[in-house]
């Protein structure tokens, strides 16, 4: 059975209007956008539909839209968009991490009660379609881990560094003037944006919501010249590295860090803004899916899955979270980690269980040693204003 | 809602003696193992339960079974356990690639009519979900191109060469030691089993079911040593690969053959028993999709996933095929070849349209052009009889 569907868009910068162009020329998705809400009604428009509005209640209150694509930036804008709407009786599609990564346990609940939809494919490595490969294709009980480049932005700028030399800033500035980093691009850098991904994956992988301030996040402003070096004289990279592994007690850990990565794992040659995620299972060993995870196009190409899932019907069963009793989240484990610094005094808010190595000289220094996860949680929002570069190993 | 499932299984290799473990120890698959039907009952057993039959009617009749898993190499022996099985209202998972892609019409009708459900993801690529990702996930309209190395005994062999040296023969025998080709290895290394996986993945990527007899495939037993000096001289590798592709004129084409592949192809690095499928779409460019394609691990583990699929009472839709025109299938399109011949006599069986490199010696001639892939598809059948080595350019 396919449903007809009215759309009312929230949001209308590049991916809103790309959506709009492919969904007037689809023959297979039989959708409609009815009413965009904007906020800044004077910008000029490429489109010139009478469809516009600044009432966000014009949509929601609009008894004909059965179907809310919500594509705006402000999460918590998002949030009372999705949640009214699904309250309203409208399926709803959003590619907003940070507010389902924060609201996903309330909506599940709105959208169970109003036997709606939410859908959020878009959310999770743009074009790679992982969040539905997890919901419907791998058993819990086989998944080990999974391991992905999951932001577009520190990787362009981890890319520039490593392949054509420079530090940070310069790399940055040029992800800036490329359009890959926001002006202000700490939610991209400093690994918020793929924990919050990580969250949505690990709910879908193993069926458990795990809150975002109890998952260690560090990202890669710090990294300095001494420690691209150190990496390449290794003959390694660093990148960002979003992680979720079961532990041998059956529960399971979670981190997103720079990691020192060599020529045989797969995310070595995963570059630019391009994503990468290797799911690793009992069985299969290991399965890696490569795509664009950043950019107009694929976002929009992602969305409009989701509104062709929907126009089907289709509704995440979260068979793992329902269905079972999920796994616990766990930091009471260890990881290996490089610890550059340049004073003791920021060496001394680590507690190493073990150092196997240790290196100093004027400059700076770095240990590499095992440490409790839990124990760098603990110092997880000290961590940008030291000077210290933290890599797993 | 949720099926409890009663399995009768056809084949107790190391597949389904796999199978049979994870089922017994699976918290996630309400499934049992009711009866297995076995060709030789003398044969010793690993697992010594009460369920052994050498008649497959105990099975097809058997009122409690609800779900049949076929494991047979014999593909006019599974056509007729999955037929029989269908129709008496038994959903059926299968992998047998060679079967589906020559009955799945009837198959489909079949299962349609008595309202069951036939699921074959573990036929195509191992442990990459590809079937159901196409079923699923991208829009026909959007979708460009699929490429992919589909075959895995195939793939190891070229590694071998490619990568550690010598001839055809010898790669040959180490892959059928090391168990990864079979003692009469036609069927991979001439194509046909990429080419019945491309069968089952074209019809789900863009709904039109294609006869076997229709496509050209062939493969790469010719290769030789002139052949592979060649390709390391450019710095390419030869890679067997399966490719369906939309054409602009919105029909579409495919072919199974050997490519020259260069470093910056995502497949180039598509190593040993390994698959990899490229997905090329309006919007999103390419996604890579990786794993491993051969084994009994990988082959158990999607078997399982086409299990746990029917325990939510999940069913192919067919939406591409159902919904909407399929696109036409055609052969009057042109492809770049390299051609490796040694007599002209050979070599007159080949219309070009256009040659824009020819080379010959004492030993053996090349030459590189057009050709229509209707005029390739005219002398498949005699190309295994001819000494020249055919490579996509």
């Amino acid at each position: 059975m396919k449903t007809k569907l009215n759309i009312g868009l929230f949001g209308f910068g590049v991916v809103g209007e790309g959506l709009y162009h492919v969904l007037k020329n689809s023959r297979t998705v039989d959708a409609t956008i009815k009413k965009v809400c904007i906020k800044h009604p004077d910008k000029k428009r490429n489109v010139s539909e009478n469809f516009y509005t600044t009432d966000a209640n014009e949509i929601i209150n609009d008894e004909d839209i059965n179907l809310v694509v919500e594509l705006i930036d402000n999460a918590d804008e998002a949030y009372h968009i999705v949640k009214a709407s699904l309250l309203k009786g409208k399926s709803v599609v959003s590619g907003n991490k940070k507010m389902l990564a924060e609201h996903l346990e309330e909506l599940i609940e709105i959208q169970k009660k109003h036997n709606v939809s939410l859908l959020y494919d878009a959310s999770a490595c743009g074009s790679i379609p992982v969040i539905r490969n997890l919901e419907e294709y791998y058993d819990n009980d086989l998944l080990k881990s999974i391991t992905g480049i999951l932001n577009g932005s520190s990787n362009f700028i981890l890319t520039k560094i490593f392949n054509e030399g420079g530090d940070y800033d310069s790399a940055l500035k040029l992800a800036q003037d490329l359009g890959f980093a926001e002006s202000n691009p700490t939610f991209d850098v400093e690994g918020y944006d793929s924990m919050f991904k990580l969250i949505i994956i690990t709910l879908h992988a193993f069926g458990t919501l795990v809150k975002p301030e109890d998952i260690f996040n560090c990202g890669i402003p710090n990294l300095a010249p001494c420690d691209i070096q150190y990496a390449k004289e290794k003959g390694l990279k660093i990148k960002l590295v979003a992680q979720v592994t079961k532990l041998d007690n059956g529960s399971f850990t979670m981190f997103v860090m720079p990691k020192l990565v060599s020529p045989d794992e797969y995310i070595y040659s995963v570059e630019n803004e391009y994503n990468g995620v290797i799911i690793e299972g009992e069985y299969y060993e290991k399965q890696f899916m490569f795509g664009k995870g950043a950019g107009a196009f694929p976002t929009a190409s992602s969305v409009l899955s989701d509104i062709t899932a929907r126009a089907h019907n289709y509704k995440y069963e979260y068979k793992k979270h329902t269905l079972f009793t999920p796994p616990t989240y766990t930091t009471d484990t260890e990881v290996k980690i490089y610890l550059r610094y340049r004073d003791s005094l920021a060496f001394s808010h680590f507690e190493f269980e073990n150092i196997t190595e240790k290196y100093s000289s004027k400059d700076y220094s770095y240990v590499i040693g095992t440490i409790k996860l839990s124990s760098l949680q603990k110092v997880k929002y000290l961590l940008p204003k030291l000077d210290v570069f933290i890599a797993a190993v």
